[in-house]
């Protein structure tokens, strides 16, 4: 096998902790003396011969998007399709690919970038093209079946906890003459993982949050106000914690009510917390605030757990080690050994078993009411979220984000006209 | 004077380092052997008798109030009106208070509360009672008036840095393919404090946030668009901040538009953020998301100010020599000595310059193009954000924020029928 060079892409919503994957992949590299390229904008960098030499970055750079979020190369939301509908775009590709003697191609993110990853080594292998591709997995969602968790997912669900555990510290020494109800809106459109990490936030029959909505379980307006109501009897207050992406019985997303068109066809970028809030306050007349943090979830680097910080670099590490071993079609995925005391490792997975499933929480992990987690749900978050990895601060209080110089590589094929 | 006690209240919009300063006011009181009573839910807890005994808390529950958000004792939205027309509410609060043996009175909040402290000092002084009646600063906003800055907004402007500066990360790593434009709501409904503190974020002509509406400037959604439409297309994304005060030239809230009631009659609360976000999305077509923290900006001790946290212990522990040398109706004010490096310190204001007053921005600290902030407000706000005062973590990957005993003090009086 010649030199050749690796090339690596970002895809998908980014994290707090995929550039410290990043960083984990070209340190790895350094340290075997391969080339690394880096796509930008995930597989678009790769269609559209867009490459950053990642060589030209000093090991400063490169050391510090361990403790940088967002996506330093660029990411993309773009799927290729089947080999078959998207033929002209894999071959291009491919060709991008042996114009810059790649010999290895790791794709961080989820499902689809597994699946992507999965097409294009076949289409090299069909092709007699050395190539060895390798998915690294990312998600703050934690829906990758195989791993035990995906990096990503612990750092949000530590934001999740942690944020939910203040906000609730507030409306407890409000309640008593302002808001009696708290709205907090979660990420997972599918899956409720990450509103499941918010009953991390307190133990006890009265501890908040007090209601979890999950995706998982059918909404039932008339239930939620009922555990609303004799919540705030009880307690005074109540924390509700309410997933994205939950469903009416008969399927229907709650929030498309709200994300609809006004009388006059203006957008109504309502989410499903700003609506369950004016819910509670129609229906009981109760004093109510919502929060959605949107991004703030899945970037706020400055709370990431460095357990998950661990998952995200040693999955980076390992993807190279089994790219450059040949292990073709593989991701490592994290293998949970022990809950208490919390042990760990890394293995390969067939990509083919994880590209394109989806995984949802078990049913285990849910209590009878369906507003609650499990202690074995516990059992599992709390490794997760363990442990503290501050970004350094600069003199002006705000953390020190690298920026890197991403120095463009010379193109050497004609622009894509597909 | 005979031996007497100290009765301590939080009141208003509860902050990260509230119990700091609650903290350092029982501290202070201890070294002098001076016995510390605490009203529940602000002035309420006087009007009720609704008392706690803060000797029965450890000397480790107080320190750790440094590090807890939330309101310990309880808060409350609740003003007292003029000596007038709430004479009976006066003289039952000055009843509890003589009924106790209470001689030293320290209200922590807003300029509300300074009112009632004022007032209640008049009355007492009137009535030959002797009490010294002392306000402690308190606010997210930073509108008080006299004192340089308030404990709780250093807090709050890092939180809204941070989170700022990361969210920009997120969204410039996904905008080729998926979102465009950020709209990120800040509280402040009349002073544009916070929404000029996400300024801090970046600097340089493209640095996000690249616009911030401030309450302090009419709202020009033609003036808002072309500048979000000029920023995409030079930037490639838009990060927006908005105070959750904006309004119209007319002086109606931006935000009254969004938060009335649907065809249906059903309440419709969405706040500005998600307003713009919409308008955004129906007038330029861009794909956008949009976030409001709410109440995350102000409990989240997790990202405290080193520098507001000592300005929070410093009000208390002055507010309490204040109040032990008879200094009667002042609060302790922050005054700057120097920007840089910089130096401050604590002196007694007279209440009755800060009550009921409101400090907006200044005219130049908000750029000629009326979407950013100068180096002026920049040197302002930077010592305010500086340093960081993380909690201690537990291993289950929490912060360890107390809960106090709140042992109730028995009862003296009749429950008030007013």
């Amino acid at each position: 096998m010649g030199k050749g060079t690796l090339l690596y892409a970002q895809s998908g919503g980014v994290t707090a902790v995929i550039n410290a994957t990043a960083g984990a992949v070209i340190q790895a590299a350094r340290a075997r003396k391969v080339k690394v390229l880096a796509a930008r904008n995930g597989i678009l960098g790769a269609l559209r011969e867009d490459l950053v030499d990642t060589s030209k970055e000093s090991a400063a750079a490169i050391r510090a998007l361990a403790h940088t979020p967002g996506g330093a190369f660029g990411s993309c939301r773009y799927k290729l399709k089947s080999l078959e509908q998207d033929a002209a775009k894999y071959a291009r590709v491919l060709e991008v690919i042996k114009a810059h003697d790649v010999r290895w191609f790791l794709y961080n993110g989820g499902n689809d970038s597994a699946d992507t990853a999965l097409k294009l080594s076949q289409l090299a292998a069909a092709s007699g093209y050395p190539l060895t591709c390798v998915g690294v997995p990312k998600t703050v969602d934690n829906d990758l079946v195989v791993t035990d968790c995906c990096p990503g997912f612990g750092s949000a669900a530590k934001y999740t906890a942690v944020s939910v555990a203040e906000a609730a510290l507030d409306v407890e020494a409000m309640a008593d003459t302002s808001t009696k109800v708290f709205v907090y809106e979660v990420m997972g459109r599918h899956a409720g993982w990450l509103a499941a990490a918010a009953g991390l936030a307190g133990q006890g029959k009265d501890a908040a949050p007090h209601i979890i909505l999950f995706p998982e379980v059918a909404y039932d307006e008339a239930a939620f106000l009922a555990k609303v109501k004799t919540t705030v009897a009880r307690v005074g207050h109540c924390v509700v914690v309410v997933s994205e992406g939950i469903r009416h019985a008969d399927g229907r997303f709650v929030a498309d009510a709200g994300g609809g068109k006004d009388a006059f066809g203006h957008s109504q970028l309502g989410g499903v917390g700003p609506l369950l809030a004016a819910t509670v306050k129609d229906k009981l007349g109760l004093k109510v605030h919502w929060t959605v943090p949107d991004y703030l979830q899945r970037s706020a680097r400055h709370l990431a757990s460095k357990t998950d910080l661990a998952h995200a670099q040693a999955v980076g590490k390992a993807a190279v080690e089994y790219a450059l071993k040949g292990l073709n079609g593989v991701m490592p995925a994290i293998v949970r050994l022990a809950d208490k005391p919390y042990r760990w490792k890394v293995a390969p997975a067939p990509l083919s078993d994880i590209a394109n499933h989806e995984k949802k929480m078990p049913k285990g992990f849910i209590d009878a009411s369906g507003f609650g987690i499990t202690p074995a749900c516990r059992r599992y978050l709390e490794p997760l979220v363990r442990g503290e990895a501050p970004p350094p601060y600069g003199p002006d209080g705000l953390p020190k984000y690298v920026r890197l110089k991403l120095s463009a590589v010379p193109k050497k094929l004609p622009a894509f006209a597909g």
